[in-house]
């Protein structure tokens, strides 16, 4: 199902009764753009440690918009043995809400974009139509500000533009005294006409003000003025002459009018809290960005440390499970070859793994894995769904007797609760949000610092007398040599002592080089 | 005309022409947004010096892209007194042309994009079919790239991956002896083989570097060796058996190919490059943002100095009219009351002024100015070249004997030649771009700081003995206040000289302390 802010309100509730009979969920993102700064691949540096990389990330991917988010529910039905799912497909834009809303600023990455346009990603969907949202910060702000406007306004016009200092007669600026002064005697002539209204000529934003502040003082009863904005987009007050009753009766209007506002307003953000507070396990496929993006653009900016940020996740989503880990990690590792999404799901039809059984629920698309929508959002959730399934009923083949169907809450899929992957890091496969992370040896590495003109065969060249070595660049001017051999490393020490063109440093200095530069 | 990257090669000589039998030109850029810092009011503050409003434009705007370009051309028919016009409407986009290429990166403005939307704006065209480009350095480097691999190649089958250095038999790591043992396998099989070609499989980019290498140097004459990529993005080499006159038909062939490659990166850089060649006249409404952006984006980062820019732009375009300058110029200024493009657009339809007789050329696409496409950049160029004529054709009501059209080239013109509109700036018309700019007095000038607390009315209240006062934000903290006579400055001077929770300083010497910061 497409949701996109034009049927947002009214699939709510679908997505929410969706989310709250599932068994598990699973997610993904479409970002547009991945890095800001170094290329992805110095972005995720094969001795990263995961504080670098989650530091790497929270600075050059943040800033992107994450565009479209995909949420497939899957529900097991005992009776069919078989799985029904519901899939969402979300359009995301950061629409301003009003004039005084954030005007948010989002980067794209071209190469992200071709890559989108080419497999037919529809921008003007986003752009058009995205579901707008707050952080909670931005959403208790706004909630603050319309019940200051609420408190103020406690009988007494619709005072918008009243701060509290400027009750009683105003200070109105010459030049604007004229202007105040034919505004009054229109509301003099209203009053006394048989007319229920007059509309003013459009007028500035401080015209407006001294309008409100005046009128307030002047007829504390009997009026109610309200700013009108044309189809043009100027904004014009409107004055009506109304009774008590009808004044409060509009004033309860508008207050409903401004809790919906604020809901419009808080949008997509409602469907996130909403998979949150069901505590469901949340099934995504090499999900760390799409984690970070979705606390950092719905919950909260990034905290500075990992460990926090480990906290604030294990808060919004208690169980996660990462499908690239899982199919990374034994029984899986050995068998699978590629574990890419689309592979992985082809491989996962295949013996010794059995396709899942899942029937899309009555009246939702469904999705043909034949005829792939990858990189759609609501697709890749589904498949990534389909590929946990997969996994996890093969688990079940082991037990005595062997169980075909392991549900999402088995003790057997525990170990994998929690660990999301980690691209391309030699020798750590995880991001452990339940607590410290592995902590590998890394004595066979060296860090060496060389001019920009070298390449990697230059560094083959310098260590070629210790055979195999492997090289992770990061940057221009410096890189990681894991030798093969740990005794190696006195070696390379003691010959480069003297060297001038390049410099090696063991990790271990490195790692305490770089914690005194954090921490002078 | 709409052009976008589908059918810009063809359209080409349709535009380049068009420009070359004009006589003048009109232009309109629309943007992804127009500031990443200060709101737009605080970006274009009404006592800015051209320095400092140069300054924030170039720091806060050139991170957004230019992504629909509009050229209107107009050529004057003597025979039948009208204007024949063509207009064209670019979409542009910095489609990545190959793996090295630049991935450039830009902001979107969510109320930017917002509004482009409510237009109608098509995000798909510019983001799937944008037509790309590269400024002046970037087409060097890859024309050097180009040339460079050439050079290299003289005779010796496709060293695309050589490096001078690596002549020679090559250093192969001991994990990839394997690997090239059996490709040089391959090859020999080749050659004694019936076979005209044999494809590799798929490898990673050093291997790729190897084989190049390893064959260069073991078979320099007989082969042609070659990366294909395949539809899936994946890169192999692909080896042909062929004799000195196929290769040589080969290199000439790839060198063409390559030559095109480049043009087409080069992209809608042409058509700003055959702009500025033809030395016409270019106008525009408001156009400083069209002009720095276009020079940002296809010539050249801006330069840090305002003297500079308009040096370079005088480069790129030795004559510049902004008709909305032209619109708030006597003698237009007492006639015209709304300088926006549209409602100019209007008023100049009406007595004193006539509507320009134009007509669309043949095979081009005509617009109506009664049903509006404003802020299609094509509908805005052509509509700003309609009031040019205009206002032009109305100067040529005061000669005796009074002259019905107005040319371009007219003496009448010139005082308008080169003078961009600067927006919201109290007593500096426009930016001078061939001659220092005017220096206003600012006497009666305040510059006043005070905490954030404060309002508009706090500085009403403030300078309350002064009568009228103008106020112009700075920012939260600051402000500056014109008094409407030079004599009260001392007099507020001697006043606040006590005061703690506000500061006063005159014009002249927050400027002396801006130039100390600036060079200390
Ligand atoms: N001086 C030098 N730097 C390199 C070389 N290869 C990679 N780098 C640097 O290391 C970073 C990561 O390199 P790599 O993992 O090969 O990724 P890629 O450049 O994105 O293909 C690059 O962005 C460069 O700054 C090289 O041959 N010489
Ligand atoms: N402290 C304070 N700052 C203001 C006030 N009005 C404007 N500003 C600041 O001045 C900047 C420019 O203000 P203004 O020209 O009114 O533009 P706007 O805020 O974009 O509508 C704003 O971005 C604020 O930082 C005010 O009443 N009090």
């Amino acid at each position: 199902m497409e949701v996109t802010r034009q049927n947002f309100k009214e699939s709510l509730n679908t997505v929410c009764s969706a989310i709250d009979e599932a068994d598990f969920l699973a997610i993904d993102g479409e970002f547009s753009g991945i890095s800001d700064g170094p290329s992805v691949s110095a972005l995720t540096n094969g001795l990263d440690t995961p504080e670098e990389r989650y530091e790497k990330l929270k600075k050059h991917s943040m800033d992107f918009l994450l565009f479209q988010f995909g949420l497939c529910t899957f529900r097991y039905d005992k009776s069919e043995s078989k799985y029904l799912t519901k899939s969402f497909n979300f359009y995301i834009f950061p629409k301003p809400f009003s004039r005084n809303s954030p005007d948010k600023k989002f980067i794209c990455q071209s190469s992200s974009i071709d890559f989108l346009a080419s497999q037919g990603f529809d921008f003007n969907k986003v752009f058009r139509h995205g579901i707008p949202y707050l952080n909670q910060e931005e959403e208790a702000q706004l909630r603050e500000q319309y019940e200051e406007r609420r408190n103020q306004s406690n009988g007494a016009g619709t005072p918008s533009f009243i701060s509290p200092s400027s009750k009683g007669p105003i200070n109105v600026p010459d030049e604007h005294k004229d202007f105040i002064n034919r505004v009054v005697e229109k509301v003099e002539a209203l009053l006394s006409n048989s007319e229920k209204t007059v509309d003013l000529d459009p007028c500035t934003g401080f015209q407006r003000k001294l309008i409100y502040q005046t009128l307030n003082w002047k007829y504390p009863k009997g009026l109610h003025v309200e700013t009108v904005e044309t189809e043009k987009k100027e904004r014009f007050i409107q004055i009506s002459k109304v009774d008590e009753e009808e004044r409060r009766r509009r004033e309860h209007a508008k207050q409903e009018k401004e809790q919906e506002e604020l809901n419009d307003a808080v949008g997509f953000s409602r469907v996130v809290h909403a998979m949150s507070k069901s505590g469901k396990l949340v099934v995504g496929h090499n999900m760390l960005l799409d984690v970070m993006h979705t606390i950092h653009q719905f919950y909260c900016p990034l905290p500075e440390d990992l460990t926090d940020f480990k906290e604030v996740t294990m808060c919004v989503f208690p169980r996660l499970l990462d499908t690239k880990l899982m199919a990374t990690t034994q029984p899986f590792k050995d068998l699978i070859t590629n574990t890419s999404l689309a592979e992985l799901e082809k491989q996962l039809k295949e013996s010794p793994f059995k396709p899942p059984t899942v029937q899309c629920s009555e009246g939702f698309q469904s999705y043909d894995t034949g005829t792939e929508q990858l990189h759609e959002a609501g697709y890749d959730a589904y498949i990534t769904g389909l590929c946990f399934i997969s996994m996890a009923n093969y688990l079940g083949s082991f037990l005595t007797p062997p169980k075909a169907h392991i549900s999402a809450k088995s003790k057997l899929i525990e170990p994998f609760y929690n660990k999301l992957f980690l691209m391309r890091i030699i020798d750590i496969p995880y991001l452990n949000l339940s607590g410290p992370d592995l902590q590998p040896k890394r004595d066979h590495v060296l860090y060496v610092t060389f001019p920009k003109e070298w390449k990697t065969s230059d560094l083959y060249q310098l260590f070629s007398a210790f055979g195999n070595i492997v090289v992770s660049w990061i940057d221009d001017t410096s890189a990681f040599v894991s030798l093969s051999q740990t005794d190696q490393v006195q070696i390379a020490m003691n010959t480069s002592e003297f060297a001038e063109s390049y410099r090696i440093q063991t990790y271990a200095e490195y790692v305490r080089a770089k914690q005194r530069d954090k921490n002078p």
